[in-house]
């Protein structure tokens, strides 16, 4: 905090200074005087608290409006060894009669499902599978699921699986609330309407059985949208699951590879919502707290949150990768998980998500080692992790502190370092840990990608506002220079 | 954790460390194995991963056995000043059309239910006020304020004011959607039947003007059973408000010596939350989810909101008291009620609130100075805080590490510290807050108390079974062992 803020005195100006100061709690500094350019000019028009009212009185004002508040959802989670064997008991408790048990075909023939299965069964509790979720689903998959619901009808969902399982109960509970919606009405704009859930859906429980996606606690729905050739969703707080069973005996049968991209799924979860511009620099401010989005920026409940979720996952995901019998590294990752869930699920992600998803669709070919599939695959996790290193180099000086506090939580010893080297002692950390961790291409170009892959990338990029939106030290006012800026980014990522 | 148990390298003893060591992430150290004595036998009785599906499967062991998992809940938070404007908004959103207003005869009066009052009356929702909650409600005041809203038959809930206002609106949404219950049934065992809450309630919002009960993320409410001379309460997760609007404005209103009292109840909120026994050693093992209590003990989720409200409490409290015009400060302090509410609304209180019970429900006639009030009254705050020094230096035993953990949040060097002196330095830390923070009773005896007046604060304290059972120490498998420590308490805490 500059000390022209720290020593105002007046009542106006202690007011103005309440807002940007609440949300630094840890570390307490403020990001934008470190950078004062990188937010635009219009960082000092915070509202005053008293000014405020006046301008919520004015609706018109609010689309140039900065963000004032933040909203903190997430689902009940429950956490511990065995505790799937509830679940019958919870369906029952929610008054459940006919539940809509949702998987793929790997997840059903695995002891999560048996658990499931004989929860609900122990206590009599009626219940169809659907097991035709695709692995990264699209939206003709996700409809596809929506028609195998509607015929039964059910009370309930009930979904085992990773983020792609979990997602499509997401999108399976919501159409079968909303009959008569077409696809499009809640799918992000600008690809979608981007209409707000305006009723409350039937309950979903959610039992993930990787440690990754956090979807489990977060109102987000992740699909590619095939006629516009972009990864898109539905992002929306009444789309979170009731509860989030979380048991580590579900996570248990990860192979070796799944446990690494899965984790640096949560790595990326928990750095960039630790680094995502500040909720009262998002604009505009919703003129009705429905429409405020669940990606708000960081804030100081979302803050905790992802900055545990980061030390956990460094200390914690080299063993569980190294050591299939680690049950103790696992547990924590799934843990880690779920917090990194609850962190991005409030304050969002930003460029390593945005630019994953061309680098995933666009595959020239590449096949990850460990993963058994016939065709070529970049695992999510890889996708985003890729760009970490030129990412956080590239956003460091957006907000010093916070890249150092990072690299803090990586183990680098930050007393002598200056603030202007930030991101990249941040962007070093990282590619050491990647390194180290195995079996992790050391750039763009090992998936093979090169230069001339680039402007297909960053077209494919760009659509991605509603995280890049939420991207530090992006220019996103002018369309050329965010290209230009991508441009660089994805340079710089093809080799570390 | 002790080398025997790091060491472990069969599946099942890594299995079974699986649960203890998941639960410590920060710090990363078993409470128990530091005093092995604290927490009885069954210390190493816990179940291995193996074992605990084959235990689920024979709910007669379920008795004696200890819990194995958690379930972290918590109402959705909106935290911004000014936000109070956008409740109308929130109340069409969620449907509403005809909304009891819950609120006192003091904070009817404030610019808080003017916010609220232009908010409704702004998308034309219709209400009702009901305006006479009884600050420390009894069990009649409630049933006042249950009768006079089952004939407006609202559709949903707002209350707006301290905790004695939000309490009192959660039983009033309870017992109009119970209509054929009994007050007792769903009251805390023993004293009532602590039957679970088996539907969802309708819609409460939440609106706090003090900073300090937590009240709007919590499924808990507290009153006196007047037949009984007791305090206790209902606690259920179905409980807690849909929506906390926590709007730094409201609390503006708050004199000094409410923001200190309403300030100490978060600092005990988040010290016995984070010192209270872990959710795995408590026993018995609920047979069905929804008997699972909301105050469970310290869990890996409530640690994170319990420490981190603790660090702003000590940080921002005494600013808050000392200068009405601080609002950074006052602001930072509403955020903390609310991290707080969440993680002792989830793992719990013990001793302070216990003993705090008898404290002011048998006040020998003490007058908080600052409060302008016809009766003797020791404020909520005051009563809880003043048995802290010697609570603490009594628990730190059990867990050296949280409680050197908390010194430091103090501010202590605590390089040097010996373990054995862990409950002593923190004990030391806290007195000298209270003494710097003014106006606070150095011990009992300022409160008017002697040493004949124990036998009747430990009988009084005797029946909060339920925040007892959390205490670390404490002797509960035997009562007039737990007597002489709770009498040894009391007298320690005469004076500090």
């Amino acid at each position: 905090m500059a000390p022209g803020i720290r020593i105002a005195s007046t009542r106006a100006a202690r007011a103005t200074s309440l807002l940007r100061t609440v949300q630094f709690t840890h570390p307490p500094s403020c990001p934008c005087h470190s950078n004062p350019g990188a937010h635009g000019p219009h960082h000092h028009a915070l509202p005053s608290a008293r000014s405020q009212k006046r301008r919520l009185a004015t609706p018109l004002d609010a689309t140039r409006q900065k963000e004032y508040a933040f909203e903190m959802a997430a689902s009940s989670i429950r956490f511990g060894p065995g505790c799937t064997a509830e679940v019958g008991m919870d369906m029952k408790n929610l008054g459940a009669k006919k539940v809509m048990v949702v998987t793929d075909g790997n997840v059903s023939k695995l002891g999560a499902m048996t658990r499931v299965i004989e929860g609900l069964e122990a206590e009599g509790v009626n219940y169809e599978i659907y097991d035709g979720v695709r692995v990264e689903p699209k939206d003709s998959s996700i409809k596809e699921a929506i028609d195998a619901a509607k015929p039964y009808q059910p009370d309930a969902f009930l979904a085992v699986g990773g983020g792609s399982v979990i997602d499509t109960a997401k999108l399976m509970n919501l159409y079968t609330c909303f009959q008569e919606a077409d696809f499009l009405d809640f799918v992000n704009a600008p690809l979608g309407l981007g209409k707000p859930i305006t009723k409350p859906l039937l309950p979903l429980v959610a039992v993930p059985t990787t440690a990754g996606t956090g979807s489990e606690t977060t109102g987000t729905a992740i699909f590619d949208l095939v006629a516009k050739r972009a990864k898109t969703g539905i992002a929306h707080r009444a789309l979170k699951p009731t509860l989030g069973i979380c048991d580590p005996l579900n996570t248990r049968t990860m192979p070796s590879a799944v446990h690494a991209s899965s984790g640096l799924d949560v790595l990326c979860h928990s750095l960039e919502s630790w680094t995502a511009i500040p909720f009262n620099e998002r604009v505009p401010r919703p003129t009705n707290p429905i429409n405020r989005p669940a990606y708000q920026g960081a804030n100081p409940i979302s803050d905790i949150f992802s900055l545990q979720a980061l030390k956990s996952t460094v200390e914690y995901l080299p063993r569980a990768v190294k050591d299939p019998d680690d049950f103790e590294a696992q547990s924590q990752m799934l843990l880690a998980a779920t917090l990194a869930g609850v962190g991005f699920g409030n304050a969002g992600v930003h460029l390593c998500h945005g630019m994953s998803y061309p680098i995933s669709g666009q595959n020239p070919g590449y096949k990850h080692p460990g993963y058994q599939v016939e065709n070529a695959l970049i695992p999510h996790g890889v996708s985003v992790a890729v760009t970490a290193p030129a990412v956080f180099k590239f956003t460091g000086a957006s907000n010093p502190e916070r890249h150092l506090a990072a690299a803090e939580a990586f183990g680098v010893d930050i007393s002598n370092v200056k603030k202007e080297s930030a991101g990249e002692i941040l962007s070093e950390a990282l590619a050491d840990f990647l390194v180290k961790l195995g079996d992790q291409p050391r750039g763009l170009k090992q998936l093979g990608f090169n230069s001339g892959h680039i402007d297909m990338l960053v077209e494919g990029t760009i659509p991605q506002a509603r995280v890049l939106m939420l991207a530090p030290s992006l220019e996103m006012q002018n369309v050329e220079a965010e290209r230009e800026q991508l441009r660089d980014l994805f340079e710089e990522a093809l080799e570390y």
